[in-house]
């Protein structure tokens, strides 16, 4: 495919490249930087693509998927995302989501110098042949990296999994792990919002201050000073708790387990404990599901997308109105990508996890 | 309580009683026949009761939860049946549902000779002054006993648990575990009869013929003889389950969630395969509700009673049509109460487990 134009500018493109693939949680080790590769600043002839100049690139669990040698679940992910970039193999830059600017389109639902998010690739410049999920930016008075998180997936996470499977009333008790994150922390405000009480778990004191006080959490705790997680979430939910919004799994679902109420749902987002172990850990309480006629429900941003544009409205309604906050943990350049991501499964981020890679 | 009457007949009541709570499965010696007792055939002056004479007993895994010392799950079951029968104490007589005659009423709803099917006690005669769950029986041209299983709780049971809880389609593919039991074989024939591909497992190689020629499962397997579930159930389900009704738990659950289809819905009904443990099994494939969205729905037969009347009409045209079939493990005497239901949790039985009291 040679270039449409004699002037197309080629220049150096920075990439973050998977050196092997992950077995359990990332390392530093298993990506590096190259700058051997060139990128032509124009789409193809004949490609309806888009050449877009990368900005924030985004941290999340699910970046994790295409780290690892696949497996038939990942094809539930991979499937909903760009075909082209679908399993990244050992020697290509990994991808994720991410915000971006249009240098050159090929598409005419793309010009250039529109802001787009989407999944993207971690790169400086990236051209994107398969546009599916890459969303135009329509409103650009509120930080771009927003569209990583409260704007973006996590946001989008939040308002599905929140409204949708958990099916909320006024006044009911909700309980959020690994809090502070992406989503949780979106979460939370949209529950308090809605008129519920709203406690979260997470794991520093500085975490744990966030909630309570930037993100008006009614209680918060740190789990890791909890050795009784049942007796912790019974201090905290002495009625019992009707919503269980799930990001981390394990030990924690079991203890929740004991603690819902009836006819109570659990919102399945995450199970970021169990990521790192060869065989999750047991959960015991399953049974009782039956007496208290329990639903456990696991959900994908991507059966949300038809929200997106509701979605959006009420959100940005909420930041206008200074009644929703967003806590960013920024890494500056390309470079500290691989160490942003692989802090975000110790929990080394506060709040959401993003890569500066350029300004606008 | 005086007699209200002179002539009142005082008579004695056989009894089956329970010696203590029961640790872990029943076992004979946990119960006794007794004669000690007598009753007297009359309700008590003021009572809007009703005395009645027990027909048939229903040996179900639900008997347990009145025979255990009360736990606080307990109370989710136990607040909806009657009080007075609330929490049986070693030294009483125990409880469960059955079909009975009334012999006498001080209640406006029921009269001398009407047929009712509901919560009663193990013993020859009863006085029932809580009649919340009695229900009179109007159709009389199928078998009495159905009314323990088919046309009773068990049925009610399946009945909500499929047609409501499993959200079922036509052409979907149906798991069910102790498929033979006295719900299983009903679920598995309201799935055919909607349209459904059926597999359902059990324990002896009887019950899986029972299953494929009396039930017209597709297929059916026994799982004692399958040392890889996970292998089993994708022999018969070689392109996933979209639903399954669970009646087992452990093993089985983590072998069903790694064949779950996308949206797939897993209606608890029981976990028989933990009763007996001090500490349930861990289930570890969790994980797969997130990529799948699968929905776990515990449900108890109580929440559906309001579609009773819908359920009777139901299945009474199927029965008459010859479009549904129901096999029954009738034991006799009260005498064989307790070996009954002992054998009940270690599949002793073929089809729905009977204690036949005495005849009409």
């Amino acid at each position: 495919m040679a270039s449409g134009s004699d002037d197309a500018q080629v220049i150096s493109n920075k990439q973050v490249i998977l050196k092997d693939y992950v077995v359990g949680l990332p390392k530093d080790s298993d990506m590096y930087v190259s700058t051997n590769s060139t990128i032509q600043l124009k789409v193809p002839e004949g490609s309806n693509g888009i050449v877009v100049k990368n900005l924030y690139l985004s941290c999340d669990p699910y970046n994790l998927v295409f780290m690892r040698k696949p497996v038939s679940d990942s094809y539930a992910f991979v499937k909903r995302v760009s075909d082209s970039h679908a399993f990244v193999k050992p020697g290509s830059p990994i991808i994720g989501f991410g915000v971006a600017k249009v240098l050159d389109s090929g598409n005419p639902n793309f010009k250039k110098g529109d802001l787009v998010w989407g999944t993207t690739v971690w790169e400086e410049y990236s051209l994107i042949t398969d546009l599916q999920d890459i969303i135009k930016i329509q409103h650009t008075d509120v930080p771009l990296s927003y569209y990583t998180g409260i704007l973006g997936m996590p946001g989008l996470t939040a308002y599905g999994g929140f409204y949708e499977v958990c099916s909320p009333k006024k006044g009911e008790h909700v309980f959020i792990s690994a809090a502070s994150g992406a989503v949780g922390q979106i979460v939370g405000q949209f529950a308090k919002l809605f008129g519920c009480y709203v406690v979260g778990s997470a794991g520093s004191k500085e975490k744990v201050e966030l909630l309570k006080n930037k993100f008006r959490f009614d209680e918060a705790f740190n789990y890791k000073e909890e050795p009784d997680l049942d007796a912790a979430l019974k201090r905290y939910f002495p009625k019992g708790i009707d919503i269980y919004f799930e990001n981390v799994g394990g030990k924690m679902l079991d203890a929740v387990l004991l603690n819902m109420r009836e006819h109570g749902r659990i919102a399945v987002c995450g199970m970021i404990s169990q990521y790192n172990l060869d065989k999750p850990e047991g959960v015991h309480n399953l049974m009782h599901l039956i007496s208290k006629r329990i639903r456990i429900e696991g959900f994908l941003v991507f059966d949300y997308y038809h929200l997106y544009p509701k979605f959006v409205e009420l959100v940005l309604s909420y930041i206008a109105e200074g009644k929703i906050v967003y806590v960013e943990d920024i890494a500056e350049g390309l470079e500290s990508g691989p160490a942003a991501l692989v802090g975000l499964f110790t929990g080394r981020n506060v709040g959401k996890q993003i890569v500066l890679v350029a300004h606008e």
